[in-house]
């Protein structure tokens, strides 16, 4: 009788894939940003994220849980910050930062429920165990510049995915080396690999790409970067790989159409962190953590084409997706057995009907390292109107990074304040490399975020409740360096169901 | 006849092995110090460790290339300091280091040449892959209590290894868990696991353990800890711990000799890192850095007994053992094509034979984690007279592990400074916690490291020439931290073959 109860089962399920046919594609652009009609940018225009954005709900308040790469690509395919799922800083290369094997990443957790798993371009996370896909086109296996940013060559990989996949349910993950710098690594191309893929001598030629070239005084410099030639040049380099990317996107949203899944797809597009320029990636400050986000769901149509006010994060990837395809979350732990792992993310469908009143009022951020020099752990929580920044190795430089330290815009700023030049910046580099253990911003009234209100007397509420919640969540999320910068960590032996931070009394 | 040669080699070798068999016996004791009879300490005697001192050549003069036990395990079994092998800080539990994928470590090597090679009691080095053991029980598949303080149970692993053997030649690797503090974890054992199989009530029995009880008042306590009553009650626990660690030696060595191997057997005794006292683990201090060694070969018996003054390193003993099996270090690249890795430790065998007038005048340090959350690289060079330490982390308090900071000798020295009691120690725990960036110490004429000479004009050219060479070694052995903290590493693009240190200006 058993038996015939599952095989039951198991035709309706087949039958409800059928008729409701449910798929997911996710496109993550490479430290992309808001250079969109879609927000508000004039020059910038990406036409085929304007079309998408017309049968996608529009999330003017998105952020990222951390401003880096790799652990901000395993916070999305994780649902759990860096500091719990491992990846504190880079990947590849000498960086050697991997997620924890215990993890239970939404891949594999989609394997668990037969959901065929592809991933083309940048991948950067690993180890392959914990994020297990069953068609990967990625650095691994191919030149980044290829599976990345060949928008020709991408074309083909999602057709052959869709020919892999045949009528199952599947999860599709693109991730863009667009609009990514690339001046220290592979100059001959630009600053931002501008130059790979027009057809101009020694660049080799992407057929599907029409490069769209601007004229450098035409551009929206935003305010966190100086007005001046050599920012105008990096910003119209970056601009003519936006286009790019958006031409990427249009043959991503294309193909998914020829593989007839533009009406059962659930489709979310996003970056991983901010643009690289000042106060952006690897900054809490909101050029680094601020990210656009577009949802398009077929079942959800009634928000099509409107923008919400909802507090979200790159951490509700992982809910949402399970939430689209009715997964629920495993039981497990990472650290130890006493605890129990839980997103603290939320599905963000019913924002797709509905502009939440309650539970999307606040983000968590949780960022350590970078490159494997760059030790600069911060925490944040950001609300509707305040952001708190909790800097824990606050008396050192803010550590720059190989890439951004070449760049025009960075070598500019540097230049002009050796030589006592006026920046035409909106700080100076002093206050950038050396900030507050804390900083509170009030985002509503100060967007710029230049007054730190953490000593005014009359916000010691809003600071008392900020870091309050903020060290809730961190509990929550098993979060190591809890206790730092003052205090030492005791979670073994007798303190091993109840950790406690003691004081180092550093200040003795 | 190409075949008829190698099989000639090959009957050649074998006779080789049958006639001057060569193994490998290396003991590590963890978090060990100089409380020997060999080191003149009068209390703590360690009658075995004696015994084998008479028949070793003893090293007044090794350090470790760490203060740390995963990363100094790795450097040990690698031959490459922790910045180079990518062991950066602890293994096991939420910290998740782990050496670099790429890294051949002497396991692996030896396992090309094959020799058995065996590991007992405390591994703490990953991934499995990189240290390729064929008889392991360690951590990972037992209790460490069990494999690394229990003697009658390692006296019976030692026994299957050599079953395991036969007649193949072995490196075998006995990682002793004693005299490593246990307070945090098991308080119900004592502070230094001293109770652990004693017989006493509930707390088993260790029936080949003669516990050695020390009354606290005959303690030696030495410059770096405080004398007060918990200090000599710690290092009391500590004495009685380290018992269990000598009889344990004597077993092992027995049971070598039972099976017939010690006349054909290099044996090594030595310490992970500094003992966990005030100035030792993590610490680049003496405390922290220098270490008890013992080399005892069958056929280099010339100087047995006598001390050697030359200044090796615990990355010597990798090169070493390859000396001992006359095995070519392979080459291969870690980080890059452009790279070859270099072993910058030597073989010690030479020393057995002869006091070195060169060569052995230097060694060099590096240090970055310890516990995840405890940031702070230090890259040191120690030469007879001189040390030169460069703490990167230099603004941020020095960090205390869990582990140390429940510790009665660090709880006692917090609460007397706290209540502005005397403390009876050599220094202030505000200058502990805060540090120069640079220290240089005289060491002969200030053992105790308490005058930091950097800024005395006197010493400028021998400053400058250690910088000089620590810089060089770093340059040798691929630190990716050579820029910190004040500037930014290039090796990238058009500086891939020739990296470069850029400032970051942060003093504008």
């Amino acid at each position: 009788m058993k038996s015939r109860i599952s095989l039951f089962s198991c035709v309706l399920l087949l039958h409800i894939y059928e008729v409701y046919s449910v798929n997911v594609l996710v496109i993550v652009a490479d430290d992309g940003g808001f250079e969109s009609q879609v927000y508000n940018n004039t020059i910038s225009k990406m036409p085929h994220l304007t079309e998408l954005s017309k049968r996608s709900l529009v999330f003017k308040n998105a952020f990222t849980s951390v401003s880096s790469c790799s652990p901000s690509r395993s916070s999305i395919l994780t649902g759990l910050p860096q500091h719990q799922n491992g990846m504190y800083g880079l990947h590849q290369d000498v960086h050697h930062f991997n997620t924890f094997d215990q993890v239970k990443s939404l891949p594999y957790i989609l394997k668990q429920n037969n959901i065929v798993r592809g991933i083309i371009g940048k991948k950067h996370v690993g180890p392959e165990a914990v994020y297990p896909f069953d068609f990967a086109q990625t650095e691994e296996n191919n030149s980044i510049l290829q599976v990345g940013r060949n928008i020709t060559r991408i074309k083909e990989l999602v057709k052959q995915f869709f020919d892999f996949t045949g009528s199952s349910p599947f999860f599709l993950y693109i991730g863009f080396h667009d609009p990514h710098r690339c001046g220290h690594t592979h100059p001959e191309y630009g600053q931002f690999c501008e130059k790979f893929g027009t057809g101009e001598k020694g660049m080799g030629l992407i057929p599907d790409w029409k490069p769209v070239v601007y004229d450098p005084w035409t551009i929206e410099v935003p305010y966190f970067i100086q007005d001046t030639i050599e920012t105008r040049n990096d910003l119209a380099a970056q601009y003519q790989t936006i286009s790019r990317l958006d031409q990427g996107i249009g043959i991503v949203l294309n193909e998914l159409k020829e593989a007839g899944h533009d009406k059962d797809t659930l489709i979310l597009y996003t970056s991983d962190n901010g643009i690289p320029f000042p106060s952006g990636r690897t900054n809490f400050y909101e050029p680094g953590m601020a990210e656009p986000m577009l949802l398009s769901s077929p079942y959800h149509t009634k928000r099509n084409g409107q923008v919400s006010e909802a507090m979200v994060s790159l951490l509700d990837i992982t809910p949402t997706v399970l939430d689209w395809f009715s997964i629920t979350y495993p039981k497990y732990s990472i650290f130890s057995k006493n605890e129990t792992v839980k997103l603290t993310g939320k599905s963000l469908l019913s924002v797709l009907d509905k502009e939440p009143v309650a539970n999307f009022s606040e983000v968590y951020l949780s960022h350590n390292i970078h490159e494997v020099t760059m030790y600069y752990p911060m925490r944040s929580i950001r609300t509707e109107q305040f952001k708190l920044i909790h800097n824990l190795n606050y008396k050192m430089p803010f550590p720059i990074d190989q890439d951004f330290f070449l760049a025009p815009t960075f070598q500019d700023l540097l230049n002009r304040t050796r030589n006592h030049e006026p920046t035409y910046w909106y700080k100076k580099l002093v206050d950038y490399y050396y900030r507050s253990e804390w900083e509170l911003f009030d985002i509503k009234n100060d967007p710029e975020e230049l007054t730190n209100l953490v000593s005014k007397p009359e916000y010691s509420t809003i600071l008392e409740s900020l870091k309050k919640k903020l060290v809730s969540w961190q509990h929550k999320t098993h979060d190591p360096w809890i206790c730092a910068p003052q205090g030492v960590l005791e979670d073994k032996g007798m303190y091993k169901d109840n950790p406690q931070c003691f004081s180092m009394d550093n200040c003795l």
